[in-house]
């Protein structure tokens, strides 16, 4: 049987204290961060993260998947709260909020946590500034199979909850890592790994290029792009046409595209060795 | 020689209105939008559209072709403000704004007024609620040369600051139509166009699919997807590797992985023709 604790009033403690959790510093301090809806929540399940403490909306409708997800939070030893949607609102900072909120511990995001050979795909991000963009890569990954993202020098915080959001899920299903550029070089240069940059310097055509897997495919910053030496330092720089005004794609978008054609290039890849 | 207004005054009528254009309800009645940033309004202005008023930043650098914007609106009886940083930040929403903001008259967005020879690809939103998901198609659409975006039922505003400011600069270089679905679909109808739809229905592998010229590109809401009667009038339902838990894409990911392989598609096939 679920204890809930019923939270009525904005001023409560433990409403400020969720709520804080929308700011980085705060997200920093307690190692936690916040993911909404049912959808997200269940896929955090199924995933094996499970929310330290569940906040329910007293305006929720009944769902099987709700149970559950109750009913585990409550046999790990989670807190379950009960509130209305107005202070459910104001935790999420969503007008119209879902009817379930989390509280979850931070992932370790360390590169050693990382197998490489677990997936024939990575996305990097370089400084990555927009959550949007962060969330959106994170989803992109999941679709094409990647393994996960790792971060590379300052980027926006994977765990806020605009990048959350925005990854629909996926910040649950894929792996994590964050590093400085030298950590990272060292790393990959330890194993097998192509790393492959959009590029306009020196590059050839991204469309069958020669990927190969585990390929690491590296983003840059949305406004300067790569730095030179990162770019220099890549096996492989592809190029997108370009055929208006613009020289450059919104970087969650060069991930996508780029993404796809290094996952249907190595699929076919197999396929043609598989003939052979 | 070119006279600028100077305005120092928060409470200066003209700041009001121009900082009212972030409104939707006031844009509709003024018809008119703001673009911030000099990259941006040069684009615009090398594409035509040059701002009915410019707003200068006291603290700018000088720069050519800012002086060149300048007198080119000045020409065309335009008018040129100069303002503090601080009241320009208050007219764009931006915390540290650029040095310049343009008001340019909405454009004409009849689908009468384009014409589908023009380009081999066009993007087609429906329903798309996010204005930066709108933008960033925008961009996209200018990268692999489509002719424009036809927004379908209700969609943000592309007139919007946000969508403004991803498009980075596309939104004065692709043509934007808005229609209700009949009158997009007997237009449409009216001439050469294939229809194709990213779907999880009835669908054929993304790559490789017959796409044929004028090529519509039309993508549904993020949360709803299309409706079903729209995917059934398509002539092509394609669909792309979902590898994870997730079942789709974010939108505008959607619109660039598709219109990729759409423009890459049209270019073999070209290709091939001339080989033939």
């Amino acid at each position: 049987m679920t204890v809930r604790r019923q939270i009525t009033g904005f001023s409560n403690p433990t409403v400020k204290a969720l709520r804080a959790l929308r700011e980085k510093k705060h997200r920093k301090a307690a190692g936690r961060f916040l993911a909404e809806g049912l959808r997200l929540l269940t896929d955090a399940r199924e995933c094996g993260h499970l929310p330290e403490v569940l906040v329910l909306s007293e305006s929720r409708d009944p769902h099987p998947l709700l149970e559950a997800l109750e009913r585990a939070v409550s046999e790990a030893g989670g807190e379950v709260i009960e509130t209305t949607p107005d202070i459910l609102a104001k935790i999420t900072g969503k007008g119209n909020p879902q009817a379930v909120a989390g509280v979850f511990a931070e992932f370790d995001a360390s590169l050693a946590t990382l197998d490489r050979t677990s997936a024939n795909i990575w996305l990097v991000a370089q400084a990555m500034r927009d959550p949007g963009n962060l969330g959106t890569m994170l989803r992109t990954g999941d679709a094409i199979g990647a393994g996960g993202l790792i971060l590379l020098d300052d980027c926006a915080d994977p765990f806020g909850v605009e990048a959350v959001r925005a990854s629909m899920g996926a910040i649950f299903t894929q792996r994590l890592a964050r590093a400085r550029w030298d950590e990272f070089e060292s790393w990959l240069r330890g194993g097998d790994g192509q790393l492959v940059a959009a590029s306009l310097r020196d590059a050839v055509p991204y469309r069958g290029a020669p990927y190969a897997a585990p390929c690491f495919v590296l983003i840059g910053n949305e406004s300067q792009g790569l730095p030179e030496a990162y770019e220099a330092a890549c096996d492989l720089r592809v190029t997108m046409p370009m055929k208006g005004r613009a020289d450059s794609l919104n970087a969650a978008i060069a991930a996508g595209v780029l993404g796809y054609e290094v996952l249907a290039s190595l699929e076919e890849g197999a396929g043609s060795a598989r003939q052979g």
